[in-house]
């Protein structure tokens, strides 16, 4: 595979334009700024004062990276260098003295190159010349093997595999890749009470970031203990987050917390002769603006999309977390939906990319990541995903050899029947629901074994490497007939959760079904019976976690139940509402009283109140009643399926990579907006033939209508539906 | 192989002696302290003042570990915590609020555990109680996969692999390891020519270290030229290494350069203003002290053997390293020769498995060590000699893993007649020599291939992995077959030195031959052959490197030529010392003249006068003069089997893991004292009927004479030679 690599990217790197931008930026080894910056957020958490690390496997960065690069200059130019880490520079092979900030590059052909060790930061550069800029065109290896022989000549043959350089938006010269820090603002509480003392604080919704104290004086101690629901705040005594400062401070001032919370109420209590004049917050938040939009004509869902677009904001970071108050490391499960949910509302690529890569880590692949067998899978699934939306064969191209070692990791793991099941040290989750049972072979994991391998065989395919693609698709296709054989149970018509000692249980659960659904796995009848004997049916074990229902009411939608699943979301995210959420939780049983909705994991308050998975009407919104969604990579080809499910109107946005699909919609009226770059099929049902002056409608038979939707192009159309 | 490890270690963990030290120290991962060691000393290269790293890969310790040990207490006890990096502590799994630096361990049974992330240095920690200690029973894991249910019961099924924790001589709470340093101590230089204010300073002899300048003061530069020769202190446009300063400095001080230099002359220019009173040196060294010896009858070998000693001692630093000069980087098949060279002058294991760790780095491995073939092979061969010098059957048993995964990077390299031949990358290195071809397959690469499958099938039963060796002895014979079927020449009656196409050369080189004879490949007929054709043969190309003679010269002993090889030391490495060199070098070609010995890979002072591979008299005189060696592991048994060579008297001693071989002998008398654990046997020709009265001589016939030497016992042999 390396050297179908070399091929690959010299292929993208003399395609890249003669006019090559001239931003010049930070650059690194692609993926190991993430890999860095997820050991730092990760290692974060604290439990009550108690550093709680992960339990799996953190990788590093390479600490020695060879950067370079080849220009033709049409005359000499001042270039200015910047290096995290110890460095060498050279022009053509030869090297500077010393560690130059300054050099002179000569007009002509040549080699600019630099080396650089750093162990505890990622070794990175930032080049700024008029034509000379570092950028994601330098090649970059962790092994240079540039070995001479005993009369100096360097070796003639190169076994070195060079990729891109990985960047984000690092443009300023004095600002490091390691200095990497969130945004920051200050905010008031919204309702302050003092008692003595001490405070305790509303911010008026659940929010993140550091709690500051104003006028701090005098000698004592300062406790605070943060609260999600203001039983936690007060609860001193099981709270899950606290800090506790020893202060002996002369004069006031202003003191800001180490580390960030996730909070809405704070109790601030002191003793000793402590005082504060007033208690306020620095709001942290990665700057990253909305592209996609939703409004309807029911308010209650207009305040589900507010406080789901809330709730992924707040766990949109350094990567896209679970929950910002307890764990804020990256689950790959959990990312899998804010992937999904961030094309209809930020569509941030960088985001994506970014968590993919920390997720992945390095080789060797030592347990499944974050040691969960369907954690790994939606790795894969998170890049199929990825790729349908955003296009990036680069991304695939590069890290191909990583999807290749994780999958060859899960190959090995096979039991004799060619099939998952869980071995020492795999933790096989599927949702937190009690009594589940993880036991033998579980078609869940099957069905997300089916489309990572899937996905494997298209990746293969755009690195160019036919014969792995053929392999890939051949083990798909067999893991997908084994589903069926040793699943399907005809009687039921449905997917049974297990076989154990080779023989499938009686047992139905909801989860490889309803993945079946969207994932196109069934046939129409298959389907239509999971449909009656599963989805709609209450005699199946409930789903108690927005992650899980995130699915459902997907494969529900998928199957064009949207008034079905409008007044579901209406009942489950509408009631966290009327609980009083501010964001959403994540898990939520309605039949849960009080302050035992705080609770999980045997712990008092051990629920996180602001969860990704909570935040799914976004992506449910967006693709199923906007129903914008790219039918070819990149929304080269999309489809607008508009359905109310049951609304009077809606309107609202899908971002795609250029532009925004737009669309308002009404019982009697459809207006769209195309992208700048692809075509759009406007597909809907009318009762009388429907009119558009900018477009053809053609009739497609049983009530139904396409239009074609060019780019940046605007139409209306009369219907009636 | 996971299953495997963890019975082994559970066996030497319940083994350990009930009474286990008290003795506390730091400890970490193992292997991770060294490749952090590693990185930091080879990315201390610099060249004429510009940053040289390596060019291979470099790995980077875990970040995030996870520590404990079970202890059963009489009584609580009060312990103390130092760790280097983040952390938590728990007893039991219940952890400790904040970083604790000390704690409470109740009486009876617990399990006390660290949890540790550190990136920039290696997570390690001490821990001191009165039974409480940390040291290398603890147990070590970088993934310890303890997650929870949605109940908070954690998970029942480990996949967990846990090694004994790593640790050096780190005794002292207050020096963690990233504080090592090695030792200093000030050291005046012999002679100090003043020329203005600038100085000419000749320390007396090849040395290492930091310069430092008494009574600094001034405005302007001082450049300090360092020279292994008084000509390339002088030559400043051309001298390998320097120091640059610019001074602005009213009041006088003392000024230590930062980076230590090797030199034996140094050339101090100062301009301005500046002054300087004088110029001394720290004398940067490893304390490690000798246990062998050797003295005899001929002063000039006495003179080699002590020049020799010297010059390990410089390589012998934080790793075995290849010349103190110019590289400093640790390459395996310079370390090789030094592990063997340490077994018989400081027996320092640590050394050794220090060495043997930063070399091997860690998974996934990307390209021969060093990127050269030859030194993946001899990283193999190390381990062998390593495990047959100290019987540490415990290093092999962790190690292991990483033993088959660098193996399996070899297999995965095999052409199509299953043989190892250069591909892209591969550096085939065998020596520094003129036009030594390296196409094809080379028989000298698959000699060292066959020993190295023969070191896994040893290896491999250390580990009780029975099936692997019979698989490693399986490959190891067939290439062995295959080195005989394709490289023999019956009319040469020597290996040639390599294929081309499929077909035989008729070059033929040294290498093969030599080591086939060491290796014992060879029937009697071949091995006389060889001797006459290939290593006592004018017509075959000379070997110019110290490297290569050491090999050479080891085969002939090996055949009983003593009484050459020493004429050929007094000629070769006499030949050094009468040309002025205070410690040997990394090539001699006694055909040159004046400073044409400094130069080498193009470079005017290119070549390293100070070359670890140039000290292997040590081991030819304790091996083959003195003639001890381990006939089992760990000299359990051995042989003391003492060849005068031409000399008329020689002593010494030969370290052992309990003790040294104590030997003195003249064509009159042997006095030998066993060690204090093994049976020797004493071997030696006599014309007439010896006597001991220490014990009974057994006749062997042909003159041959044994004499068991009991452990701890002396023993005087009178006999005529």
């Amino acid at each position: 595979m390396k050297k179908y690599l070399f091929t690959g990217f010299m292929a993208l790197y003399l395609l890249a334009p003669a006019f090559a931008q001239k931003r010049a930026t930070w650059i690194w080894y692609p993926g190991d700024f993430e890999v860095w910056l997820g050991n730092n957020m990760q290692n974060r958490r604290t439990e009550r004062g108690t550093f709680l690390p992960p339990f799996w496997k953190l990788d590093s960065h390479y600490n020695l990276i060879d950067f370079h690069k080849d220009f033709d200059l049409t005359e000499a130019e001042e270039v200015a260098l910047a290096v995290e880490g110890k460095y060498n520079v050279k022009i053509d092979g030869k090297a500077f003295p010393g560690y130059p900030k300054r050099i002179r590059v000569p007009a002509g052909k040549h080699k600019l190159s630099l080396k650089v060790f750093c162990q505890d930061r990622v070794p990175a550069i930032y080049v700024k010349g008029k034509n000379v800029v570092s950028d994601d065109t330098w090649l970059v290896t962790f092994e240079d093997k540039e070995w001479i022989d005993e009369t100096g000549k360097a070796s003639d043959q190169s076994g070195t595999t060079w990729l891109l350089a990985g960047s984000w938006n690092f443009d300023n010269i004095n600002t490091p890749p390691s200095e990497f820090r969130l945004a920051t603002k200050p905010q008031p509480a919204v309702k302050t009470t003092r008692t003595g003392k001490s405070f305790f604080l509303d911010f008026g919704k659940e929010t993140f970031g550091q709690i500051k104290l104003h006028g701090l004086t005098g000698k004592g101690n300062v406790d605070i203990y943060y609260g999600e629901s203001a039983e936690e705040a007060r609860t001193t005594a099981t709270c899950e987050t606290l800090d506790h400062l020893e202060i002996s401070q002369p004069a006031k001032r202003d003191s800001v917390m180490e580390l960030t919370k996730a909070f809405r109420y704070v109790n601030v209590q002191v003793d000793g002769s402590v005082s504060i004049d007033s208690v306020s917050m620095l709001y942290e938040y990665l700057p990253v603006a909305d592209r996609g939009s939703f409004r309807c004509s029911d308010e209650e869902i207009n305040k589900i999309y507010d406080v789901a677009a809330y709730t992924l904001h707040l766990n949109t970071r350094e990567f896209f977390i679970d929950g910002i108050k307890r764990d804020r490391w990256i689950w790959s499960g959990d990312a899998n939906q804010s992937y999904l949910m961030n094309y209809y509302l930020m569509f941030d690529s960088p985001s994506v990319t970014r968590t993919l890569l920390a997720l992945r880590g390095k080789d060797p692949v030592t347990s499944h990541i974050n040691t969960i067998m369907d954690y790994t899978l939606y790795w894969f699934i998170g890049i199929y995903d990825y790729y349908q939306h955003t296009g990036d064969k680069a991304f695939i191209k590069q890290f191909y050899p990583r999807m290749q070692s994780l999958m060859n990791y899960c190959l090995g793991r096979r039991n004799k029947n060619g099939l998952l099941e869980g071995l020492a040290g795999d933790w096989v989750f599927i949702d937190w629901a009690e009594g589940l049972s993880k036991k033998g072979e579980v078609s869940f994991e099957q069905l997300l074994f089916a489309r990572s391998l899937e996905t494997m065989a298209l990746c293969a395919q755009i690195a160019n490497d036919a014969p792995n693609a053929a392999m890939y698709s051949k083990l798909a296709a067999d893991v997908k007939a084994k589903l069926f054989a040793n699943y399907w149970n005809e009687q039921k018509q449905a997917l049974v959760h297990s076989r154990v000692d080779g023989v499938p249980t009686e047992n139905v659960t909801r989860y490889a079904n309803m993945f079946g659904i969207f994932f196109n796995y069934f046939t129409e009848a298959q389907k239509q019976g999971v449909k009656q004997n599963v989805l709609l049916n209450n005699n199946i074990q409930k789903i108690t976690t927005p992650y899980m229902r995130f699915y459902e009411l997907e494969a529900l939608c998928a199957m064009g139940e949207q008034p079905y699943v409008l007044n579901e979301m209406k009942a489950y995210w509408g009631g966290m509402l009327k609980l009083g959420a501010t964001t959403f939780w994540e898990e939520y049983n309605p039949t849960k009283k009080g302050a035992e909705h705080y609770a999980m994991y045997g712990r008092e308050f051990g629920k996180s109140l602001c969860h990704a998975w909570g935040a799914s009407p976004i992506y449910l919104l967006g693709k199923y009643y906007l129903g914008v969604k790219p039918t070819a990579p990149a929304y080269a080809t999309y489809l607008i399926e508009p359905k109310l499910g049951g609304l009077q109107w809606m309107e609202g946005k899908v971002p795609t990579p250029d532009g925004e699909v737009t669309l308002a919609c009404s019982t009697k009226e459809i207006a769209v907006t195309g992208t700048n770059a692809g075509t759009g099929t406007l597909r809907f049902s009318s009762k009388t033939r429907p009119v558009c002056r900018q477009g053809e409608v053609r009739a497609t038979g049983n009530g139904q209508y396409e239009l074609t939707v060019e780019k940046g192009k605007h139409y209306v159309v009369s219907y009636q539906l």
